[in-house]
């Protein structure tokens, strides 16, 4: 048998009790003639509490202590995680980031890992342990000073441990049973996708599900690493993400379906900037504003400008937590743009259609925005890509969007299955 | 200037307010031109709460797990401390044990250090920031694991770090002023020791004084480096323990003290072992089913063998966590040794006069015995080495005995110092 590596979340681990249910199903797996890679999170609320602990002494941490000091929460899970499955009569060694050879570059807070050299994690299995390593972190192969990885850094720890150690799978473990046609709290309809590719992943990724870190889905991608999504408090099988060819070669025998999925966000807002002379760079002029103020912005509108004034109204939407940043950088260049006021609305959501059928059947957008206006959902905003179409539209409706574009694809189950839908770790 | 090592125990950095007040020291250190290198324990109850952690899920957690969980304790102390010192302006540094060159055998919990090469110490020093190392902690030479040191481990660090670093002192800072003539919880009148020597340092250890582990003076001895014990909660000098020369230089201008201190120690219980044979071999038989139980013995008293019998008792005493299991031995070699019965005391107490000057003094024991009988206290053992006396009363008599002991040989000071006392971190 080859090698598996497992991911646990921090609410897996949250707690002794979960420490030790994760411990038995290590163990289960083990039995069955698999090595076992383990790697987890800081238990629970670890890194909330360390980095309120950091800002009690410092308004603003230093990063290279910060990734020093949460990094402890890692350290902590990792070690009782070992003792459990000690304690249960298997062999269990636990390592850092570093100790795993995770390498990654300087950028402490959010680090790349450039590198892995995990010698002593074969030496390990090679001598029966189980090897439980600490997500979220590596070294510096420049300074040598420890690095955290940022948002999602654990599960891409888990798949590029799996790709170096050329493991058969990198199941990653949350709360959740794997990865569903839309959130099943605001659908009660949805079904869980038994196997989807990576790039579905992606879109779905990037336009709020909550289902795995872009980064981690990109690098198995790259690599091909075939990711099972499943939760850790059930035996069920879950959502295999992995490459579009086993995708349609799975579905072969039945009617492919044309969508994968309904995403949704409420994490954005939209500023729109009112009266731009509409004149060759200006539209320039303000994003390059945006962009010097280090904020992502992800659609963009422009309406035709009207004749008689030689204005246009330019709308984009970004994220919330950026939005006053934005709001400041563009009123700086008022005058110098000459474009007449600036418009905020935090009270904005997307909803997003995925699938890789879509690309080869016509009238997908179509079907998508007429199930809108028979719900009646004004669209106030639409961006499309080979495989997804979104729209902007008031947050109030966001539900009824997610459940007319649902019910139009017919991507619900005929029966209700229960599920807890949570947010994925770090 | 040269370079200054600090060592803060856990309850110096309790919480953030410790850790600011601690960082504020230490830049006032800097500022007085020296280069500062702190060794820091973990936070308060950090290390306790990690212990209770590893035994929710593990009955007998596994050393190798216990050391890489326990260590996240200085890890967060450092990373926090460094960024309390950086958020008053001054460059600081954290670094692991590992990452600052405490290399250690493979004794889990136990290690001993091999070899300090903090080359990356000096880096940083040379670059002008303060180094902040995790105390207590190393890396095996042999396996590559994260070590523990045990007991004492961060006063080892910090002397090992100063001697590695040809630093001028280290300086161990707790809640207490410095090293008393007695405890002052029980003798008031108890006065500072401006300076000590090494030896009479452990002896007063030894005898259960709670300044300094012995392994981090025996440490300092060899390589004579001078520790300077004092508080972080004042900024009074403290006491100096350095070699023995140095003490009579110091002290040359006035008459030198005979007698340094009273220490008393209430962790031990007695065993008599009951009409034991008086023939060659069997005392031996006795100590050699001690010994083997892993018990360290302390005193040893063999009364005069009464002729008519040919049996004799001996007594000796032992750490009281230890009692039981000496009994369960002793208890299994009674028939083939053919003593009579065995006798268990758990509420004795040693009280131990220690000074460098006793051996040149004659009449010392004596002038202690009485004070002891003027006071009502009745001797039930008595064992001496070069530099202390030392015996063993009623539990209930430890403080009478103390008390008489600081009177008869004029360690008093006239007035009452306030000063906490408490024990040593790790």
């Amino acid at each position: 048998m080859g090698i598996v590596v497992q991911k646990y979340g921090g609410s897996s681990v949250a707690d002794a009790a979960g420490i030790k249910r994760v411990a038995q199903r290590i163990v289960a797996t083990r039995k069955l003639g698999h090595d076992v890679v383990v790697v987890v999170s800081a238990m629970g609320d670890t890194t909330d509490d360390l980095i309120d602990l950091a800002n009690e002494v410092s308004p603003l941490p230093p990063a290279r202590e910060l990734d020093m000091l949460l990094t402890a929460g890692e350290r902590i899970s990792m070690a009782v995680l070992a003792m459990a499955i000690q304690s249960l009569g298997h062999e269990a060694r636990s390592f850092t980031g570093s100790q795993a050879g995770v390498i990654t570059d300087a950028e402490h807070g959010r680090a790349k890992i450039i590198d892995v050299t995990p010698g002593r994690i074969r030496a390990a299995i090679d001598e029966g342990a189980i090897a439980i390593v600490a997500g979220f972190q590596g070294v510096s192969q420049t300074t040598k000073d420890i690095t955290t990885l940022g948002r999602g850094g654990s599960d891409t720890t888990a798949v590029a441990l799996a790709v170096a150690l050329k493991a058969d799978v990198c199941e990653i473990y949350s709360d959740v049973d794997g990865i569903f046609t839309a959130d099943p709290r605001i659908e009660p309809r949805a079904r869980k996708v038994p196997r989807i590719s990576y790039e579905e992943t992606l879109e779905m990724a990037a336009q709020g599900a909550k289902i795995l870190h872009l980064r981690c889905v990109e690098y198995a991608r790259r690599y091909d690493m075939p990711i099972h999504v499943r939760s850790s408090f059930s035996d069920k099988e879950g959502t295999w993400v992995v490459k579009a060819e086993d995708v349609r070669q799975e579905d072969s025998s039945m009617e492919a379906a044309i969508i994968t999925g309904v995403a949704h966000d409420r994490s954005q807002a939209k500023i729109t900037v009112v009266g731009v002379p509409d004149k060759p760079g200006e539209a320039a002029a303000l994003f390059r504003a945006v962009a010097d103020a280090q904020i992502n912005i992800d659609m963009i509108v422009q309406n035709v400008s009207a004749a008689a004034t030689g204005l246009t109204d330019i709308s984009f939407t970004l994220p919330r937590g950026e939005g006053q940043t934005a709001m400041t950088a563009l009123d700086r260049i008022k005058e110098a743009v000459g474009f007449d006021s600036l418009q905020y609305d935090d009270s904005v959501g997307k909803v997003s259609i995925v699938g890789a059928g879509m690309s080869s059947a016509p009238g997908i957008s179509a079907r998508f925005f007429e199930a809108l206006s028979e719900a009646g959902v004004n669209i106030e905003m639409i961006s499309t890509s080979e495989i997804r179409v979104s729209v902007v539209v008031a947050e109030t409706q966001v539900q009824d969007a997610v459940n007319a574009a649902h019910a139009a694809f017919d991507l619900g189950s005929d029966e209700i299955e229960a599920v807890v839908y949570g947010g994925t770790g770090r």
